[in-house]
């Protein structure tokens, strides 16, 4: 039977890179955003060369359409071994001007859908005492900060999530961890909105996301007697 | 004008023991829970000690209620001077176990009616640039553990909150605090349900809601050059 | 019997309002230098308040004389009921830079005398199964900067110590706290080398060690069945 | 021109380990010890193995002898493009039992030798702007215990000089990582001493030696762009 790697948030340039890391393993790539539509380029991409990879659509928020999709990758594709969560939800407004429904919405899309994410795959995952999931954290998982309260609320909820599942399933044979994403990547977003960051990608001063991929296959490959539950990565230059 | 201490959750002993003290040192206590009726004897019981206090009924997960409640104190009451967000939600279980029901209702009451009574506390203090919002948290702050998956990413939520207004806020005047309870408290619940635990009463081994209230009060009257913005609290024979 | 407060360090602005403090509070403040010349006009100024205090020089890094100082104490004075050590050796030099003599030195003053001085505080107060004693740390406590290799490592190993005689003390009745003061201090040393920093004195914006001493002063009156461990004392303009 | 990796402390499992991954990804493994007599079955096993290895004795808490060490490394056998800090000194006594010459001790070996260490190895990679230093740490690096003073103590002090570097001398090209190894190592001395924790070494409960080092080699490879300053390392059965 195939093994399946889930990548949650297969859209941007990181979740890309980590899917076509884990494909070049031997894994199959699952390439999950919110329609199918959107990751078929991707899912081209890794096919061409000649790995495997599938695409689906999924809102991560809803239970009903996580359940299903973890049902259906173990059911169509293959035992799940890998999932890696990374939506992120990047908002910045002062306190007063924040709104609940922006404040909820930073919370279901970058905590909730962890939670939910992180449960199916456990579940999957616990009849064979095995595998990885991996949830992308970012500075803001480590420290609050002015116009940061929905931001960072969602990114602390999601490590507060990522400790305790990594405490209750280790010892099940789950390798949980998380990892504190510091500093910009090499993204269309960042080149097109902040150049002078963009600029210093020149003399690798933004972070490259096949950097990032490869150490998410290494968490992956760790034998369980020596298991990382929580790694930083930033440019050499990065202020910290 | 009087001057008024709004405790949000003044339905346990810890907040009713705030309340107390916020009286007795001169404001007045407005005691909130779920319903009115359910203040009503905190509220008798400070006016009976000769201090002033009001109840309010607020279902704090909501921002048409929460909103409300500050508009009308300021109107009716007083100059809101402090703001205690006191709600607690502990639930433990199993990762598999936790319903997407629960994931949410204990981040909406202990996490996002923290960011609603948050916002709405620093709007009416921000044009006086004074006041103080102190919100409780729990040992859950720091760390996750086995089965607490909701709890703990509420509170690691609560507390990115509470730091991301602090560094927005505190050069604006407005003292935002929060604290760790670490421990047992002594409450109904408490005696109730772990009577080994709260037989350590009688040794102090357990946290006396006064004691913790004192702590509250003591935040409030830091002179600004000396503020604190997090404090721990635990019984000194307490293992941490 | 009289009560004694051991004040290691009761040279700066900070010590000295640490020794007035508890001097108010009726202890008899034992205030402590290198030599007991130079805490002499801090003990005449606290008895010309009708306070009591003793002199004692004493090189905190020479084990004999923290010893006999604690001995002496106790003898002569009374049951040394709280100790705070405040000892700081602030350096920065960039790692080449750093001498092995000054790498030593800082954390001879800093870790290894908060050392001797917490284990003779605990020896003398072991048998009452009482006492408060804290330690004095600083932003280098918590995190490592450029410059910071000595400075850091020394406060890093001072925090170690707080944490491991707290829990170990604890339960015997003794409570240990350190305090994080982050931020310049209104000092002679502030106001001649950083004219700048010592002008926010006017709104508040420097520590006030009358307000740092205020805290310790709350940490030591903490009933045991709710102690604090930890707590930090910023300005409320400073950035943290 | 060789490259050299210079392991301080290749002694025990761990640091045997880590020269013979070194010297199997290329480098000339500069093992050292306190006398060449102690490293040399360690460099002859690598030999055999067809690497290249050096033993050097040095007492690392020797200034001169450290600087020697680095500027013979330099100038006999290539030029030092990774050092690993892994000298260790646990040890467990009351605070009041805790001698002054054991907390001293403990302080020289794995921090004192930790800065002479990282300053000698950052003078000689300095001029290439390029290399790699990691200090082992362990669980006592991030929190003091019952019994931890001195060891804690030091451990505290050796993360505050890995972070005092790491972010002065990242933006020189030079990478410098801190790991956490938490839990019991497949050593001789937890062979001997420990026989029930060992016992789990059959289910990989015990941190094997080799899995370690794969991970300081990793770190030695990250490219710049994506650099990790702390990993922590325990067996999937650990409690944290």
């Amino acid at each position: 039977m195939k093994q399946a790697a889930v990548i949650i948030g297969a859209g941007d340039a990181t979740g890309g890179a980590i899917a076509r890391r884990f494909a070049r393993g031997g894994l199959t790539a699952v390439c999950v955003r919110r329609t199918k539509e959107m990751v078929q380029p991707l899912v081209e991409e890794i096919r061409n060369a000649g790995r495997e990879a599938e695409g689906f659509g999924c809102d991560a928020r809803s239970e009903e359409e996580v359940i299903a999709l973890f049902d259906k990758v173990e059911a169509d594709i293959g035992a799940v071994q890998a999932v890696v969560f990374n939506i992120g939800a990047n908002v910045n407004y002062p306190i007063s001007e924040m709104t609940s429904r922006t404040y909820r919405k930073v919370w279901e899309m970058a905590a909730f859908a962890g939670f939910l994410t992180g449960r199916e795959a456990a579940r999957v995952m616990l009849p064979r005492q095995a595998g990885t999931i991996i949830f992308t954290g970012a500075t803001a998982s480590l420290r609050g900060g002015a116009g940061f309260s929905a931001f960072a609320g969602a990114k602390f909820a999601l490590r507060a999530l990522a400790q305790s599942m990594a405490r209750e399933l280790g010892p099940q044979g789950i390798h949980v961890a998380h990892t504190v994403i510091d500093g910009a990547i090499d993204t269309a977003f960042i080149r097109d909105n902040f150049p002078d960051r963009y600029a210093l990608k020149e003399k690798d001063g933004i972070l490259d996301p096949e950097a990032i991929a490869e150490n998410y296959w290494v968490l992956h490959n760790q034998p369980r007697s020596a298991w990382t539950h929580e790694l930083d990565l930033r440019p050499w230059i990065e202020k910290f």
